[in-house]
């Protein structure tokens, strides 16, 4: 089989089983994503080995997750979002905090030098937004208090887990850290996202004209496409993920009044790119690392640890929405997926951590996010009590 | 700049490229796409270098092509091709004969002995259906008679080049040609095309109401989707081009009653996708390979021959709709694109010729995918002489 065919091949079968798993989940009433993530986890090297990651492949996921985190910010409203600023902010600071100090105490009993420990401790602080996102969405609770919370938390998580990798990794390396140097990070990364969302969402307003003037009759979405993939390189170059750019990027065009065509389009191209994301993110599980007791005794302190650090601090941050509001955004905040995996290669990549390191804290960002969006979906369906 | 980063920026100039080289071209009254491939010439190593290729970037583009033939499907029935199929086939047949033998004259005169000359000639031959289809498609043009012509003989020309290449590729190497295998290789050709449309139509129309059984609001969408990446896999395997199985996909997929809907939701992902292809087919045009006057002579002979010899036998198999649409379909089979650039890859990698044949033969497809819809839009657009 030549390469053009083999890749044409593996695009079928993601694709296939991303529909198959979402199907199954949902009629056993699990949210869609969870179905696609365990398809991964099938055909991945773990179990049937019918897909091996590549860089196209992992372009798509990319690319999907760009999109998801679009179409979620073209739901939300930056007044919206300032409502809840303040919960918001106490969410991502207290959910930063919490599950680092947690991670540290848990890596430095477990034998790491504190240098170490700090490393291993900002791989259980950064959030994935995307899974959490993509709950939300399906259950069509985009609009309720806790979502914007939620959605908030993850851009002021970002921005401190950023941070925080800054720091670590230069303790590690024995660099000297900088107050300066941090501060001026900081007010790049808080700048860029206080830019976008004021200027833009003011330039956005009074530019639904121009989206219509090239002659493309599809051009206002191209536009602003072309403007999510601008604003999500944009944000890496500030040291953010890039669905924080393409989260912002949708959350300004929402500002036009072409908000409902966009919003219609755009559903067509999650349903093309998104299953990449959610199948890769299980291809990635390596179950065989986990054959024996100890290693699954292992996995099973360390998710804890990452499930109830997080809950916690997310819980604690949004008490304002009452009890039973705080619980759902301390679970909405739980995810780590890929942020998790990222931090861990890195690690394995700068020999702070071996093998067996790196693989306990891909599984624990991986099953904190399988785990998440069943009872996420239990939460939002639960009929509140009054 | 890390290489996550790196890829989203050349995403993003990669569509931006494309959108302000078409929009640039429909203002100077030419054909999107003509812009899109200049667009991709210019960004490309050839003059700015800003965007290198890539695997994911040609991954991007081989999606984007496959759903551009995907749609163009979409819009073509089998009822209306069954009518239109003797002009198709002596189309296919004389838009192969006639290129085969003007270009290996050619090769040969240029002092190739004859087994490459032959190999060369097999450059000559095959149409990429996917520049014409997007002119079509961008003028509205696709239920036109000359329009399912050109797509029918899209069909019998890929599966005849395949042919040649398979005999050329054997002769060049001494390998024995044996009959009873080439007349396996293409009637399984002939027989996956046959049973596609024939069965698959037949499936599909009865198969409207399994679309909508899924939980997923768009599994009519997600279906055809699998569908046609399925398709366009399996086309790899029995030989032909992806974008063949995509059209088979697109066609038995406009049986269903879903149609219209399918149509205006591919719409979307064309717009994401397609700019990839023809941005990345222009930035494999290499200009620094014509800077002087005897290579460009070389250069404007052979896109003559390239161009006149697929006119002729287009024209000649067409004749049955008339001087102007024999005109128009023998003009819609000129494009080589991708496909010519794959063979001379081929014959570069094989050693059948040098670096600058190979950059001859290169800019030879590109040309005359660049030439052909400037013609063909004013072609359909001029008022019928009656």
């Amino acid at each position: 089989m030549d390469h053009g065919s083999a890749i044409l091949l593996s695009l079928f079968v993601v694709f296939v089983a991303a529909q198959i798993g979402a199907e199954v989940a949902q009629r056993l009433k699990l949210p869609g994503v969870v179905g696609e993530i365990a398809a991964g986890c099938v055909i991945g090297p773990s179990v049937l080995g019918w897909v091996q990651p590549s860089e196209a492949l992992d372009v798509l996921a990319e690319i999907g997750v760009v999109l998801l985190l679009f179409s979620v910010g073209l739901e939300t409203r930056l007044d919206e979002m300032k409502r809840v600023g303040r919960s918001a902010f106490a969410v991502g600071v207290l959910g930063v905090i919490v599950p680092f100090i947690l991670g540290s105490l848990w890596a430095h009993g477990s034998g790491f030098d504190w240098a170490k420990s700090l490393f291993v401790a900002a791989a259980f602080v950064a959030t994935s937004a995307g899974i959490t996102a993509r709950v939300l969405q399906e259950l069509g609770a985009l609009q309720r208090e806790e979502s914007r919370v939620i959605l908030g938390a993850a851009v002021i998580d970002d921005i401190l887990a950023m941070l925080l990798l800054g720091i670590v990794t230069a303790l590690q390396s024995g660099t000297e850290i900088r107050l300066s140097h941090l501060l001026i990070v900081l007010s790049e990364a808080v700048g860029f996202v206080v830019v976008i969302g004021l200027v833009g969402t003011r330039v956005m307003r009074r530019a639904s004209n121009l989206l219509d003037a090239p002659i493309n009759p599809l051009s206002p979405l191209t536009i602003v496409l072309a403007l999510c993939l601008g604003l999500a390189f944009a944000a890496t170059e500030f040291g953010l993920a890039a669905i924080i750019g393409a989260f912002l990027a949708g959350m300004i065009a929402s500002e036009t009044r072409q908000r409902d065509t966009l919003e219609h389009q755009t559903r067509p191209l999650l349903a093309l790119m998104t299953p990449f994301f959610f199948v890769m993110t299980g291809t990635k599980v390596e179950l065989a690392q986990f054959a024996n007791l100890e290693a699954l005794i292992a996995l099973a302190v360390v998710t804890a640890i990452a499930i109830v650090s997080k809950l916690i601090g997310g819980w604690l941050g949004a008490l304002g929405l009452g009890m039973r509001g705080a619980l759902i955004v301390g679970v909405g905040m739980v995810p780590r997926g890929e942020v998790g995996v990222v931090i861990a290669s890195l690690g394995l990549a700068g020999g702070v951590f071996s093998p067996r390191t790196y693989a306990l804290i891909v599984a624990m960002s991986l099953l904190t996010s399988i785990v998440t969006p069943p009872v996420l979906a239990w939460l939002l369906r639960k009929p509140a009590i009054k």
